[in-house]
């Protein structure tokens, strides 16, 4: 087992290892003074893993509640964010209880969410199940939920109690949800690292589980440990995310968030190059390994609606929107473009 | 005009004064950076004061969208904060526009929790409009909506960049909703303040509106200050409100939060007298000064129905409620009581 320390506004362990789900209890009990915790997650994951959780919370003394949602993007809304809340209080939680959110991506932002907000903050635990999860939205404290006009629009900085990856749930985990994780793998080799971007290229996803898991968490922890509240250098964390978000929003979501921002972090790197910011070889080997790991490199969407869609971003503060640009493997930086330069950059 | 500097994870200040809602502008542009501004109000103050704030914002280059919500503790709702959200992302804010509260404690309540959450933290100004909203809930940060299971329940804690307390706005008020704050006024007198406590007991009603609602935020702004987030001393500012939330509970709302507020105080200061905490003559004081502004010292709900309901606040730390006990006038402290203790305490 791998334990990765993160310094925030609330300190706390990211534990990566195999087994740890069946052993939940023994590590959370620390973290539910009351002996209550809601278990939120969605019916898939809860035919998978529930009752070996509930069994591990029950034996360390620990009652169990449970919310369910449907398996998909489509519940990060704000109606089951209402009822989540809704159950809380029907469930009298209090502020020493404890959300544990059991799931991937969708159910640790949402189930953060509701954890930020019921009573004001209550205690939080993540046992994310996915690798996009593990790697990625369970470490940094950003939780949200979708509205109607987009993709996480509203949400919290909420930063967990603890966070438990254990590696053995990606077994079980179908092979596109597995590739959406790989996705974000790159992304931090590509940022911060040539030793993992080399590596991965060498092994493609038969890549050591807890070694990576633990890489990409102890990037993301040095990133926002920079940056808790995203005024900054966090930022870097949207590599191909700004075009990725845009081509789900003109795919309505057929695209998966893995594939969109691989396609992402492709887009960027080959403009990059032609705007003379990094070299063709550069962007060539961020294609490469893309493509190692069977990802899509193109989109048939086309640039007008990419860049409508761009611009709905929330990442934009008035007339200029931030883009993160590969300057070599293993090094890229944050530059704010005017909407007008954005168009140019793209080409579109 | 009196300024108050409150240092909080934001700075701010709150102006309090004549004449500063149509200059609001003036005041507000420095917090506006894109000169985008959605205005939260209801029904009531939109009539009174949205063409005022309006003429001034524009007078400033600042564009104000608006929401309106109907007048009143009903309208603090999941389904307003989620229609508040949608609204603030179909104007397309971003993170540097600006959300403006323009109402009392319910405006104020739920525009902050929607600024606290869209994009995961905008801007925020309260314009403040009733006495209970600017000596109580435009200061100190906690932002909430009501849940079906009750009052406050889901909520941030999020600091405004500004706040205007104009007492011009005092002149529009109905009688019993500025009773309503005087509840409040007088608890900063009773918890902190002997001075306020004798010149509220010699003017009653007719206090001067800028030196009192200066004293009470600053009051407001010493205790938050030490205890943001409201793990300790902050619980002071609680003074008759875990009675008061049951007393408004059990008579579904019926009873306004000032006169609930105010009948807490009355109780508590009896049952503390009766169980050696303090002195008859501080009882009397309190329940003297509370009659002097015309607000109820009692409530006919029974003792077992009150005490259901205080079991459900959300001060509650498992089997332990923290109460508020005066020991003299100016001076209170936070207690913790076993739930059964404290039905023992009341005589319930």
């Amino acid at each position: 087992m791998t334990e990765i320390r993160v310094s925030a506004s609330r300190d706390y362990s990211v534990l990566i290892g195999s087994g740890l789900l069946k052993n939940a209890g023994e590590y959370i009990k620390d973290f539910c003074k009351n002996n209550v915790a809601a278990v939120i997650t969605d019916d898939v994951v809860d035919g998978l893993y529930y009752e070996s959780l509930e069994r591990s919370l029950n034996e360390k003394g620990i009652t169990a509640v449970k919310f369910v949602m449907k398996n998909g993007e489509g519940s990060k809304n704000a109606e089951n964010f209402i009822a989540i809340l809704n159950f809380l209080a029907e469930n009298r939680l209090t502020r020493s209880d404890l959300v544990i959110a059991l799931g991937g991506g969708v159910v640790g932002d949402i189930a953060g969410f509701a954890a930020a907000t019921y009573l004001r903050g209550t205690g939080f635990v993540q046992i994310p199940t996915t690798l996009l999860a593990m790697v990625d939205s369970s470490v940094g404290g950003k939780t949200a939920i979708d509205l109607e006009m987009g993709k996480n629009l509203a949400g919290a900085f909420y930063q967990p109690s603890l966070v438990l990856c254990d590696y053995d749930a990606l077994n079980t985990l179908p092979e596109k949800i597995f590739a959406d994780g790989c996705a974000e793998v790159i992304k931090y080799a590509v940022l911060k690292d040539r030793g993992l971007f080399d590596y991965l290229m060498e092994t493609g996803t038969e890549f050591d589980r807890e070694k990576v898991i633990a890489e990409c968490v102890a990037i993301k922890r040095d990133i926002v440990g920079e940056d808790e509240f995203e005024k900054g250098s966090r930022r870097l964390l949207n590599l191909g995310h700004t075009l990725g978000h845009a081509v789900e929003l003109c795919s309505e979501y057929s695209v998966s968030h893995g594939s969109a921002v691989a396609v992402g972090m492709a887009e960027i790197a080959r403009r990059s190059a032609v705007n003379g910011l990094c070299s063709e070889e550069c962007a060539k080997e961020v294609c490469g390994v893309i493509e190692r790991f069977l990802l899509p490199v193109d989109t048939d969407i086309n640039g007008e609606e990419l860049y409508g869609a761009m611009l709905s971003d929330k990442k934009r503060s008035g007339e200029k929107i931030s883009l993160v640009i590969p300057r070599e493997v293993g090094r890229c930086e944050v530059r704010s473009f005017d909407v007008e330069k954005m168009k140019e950059f793209f080409g579109f």
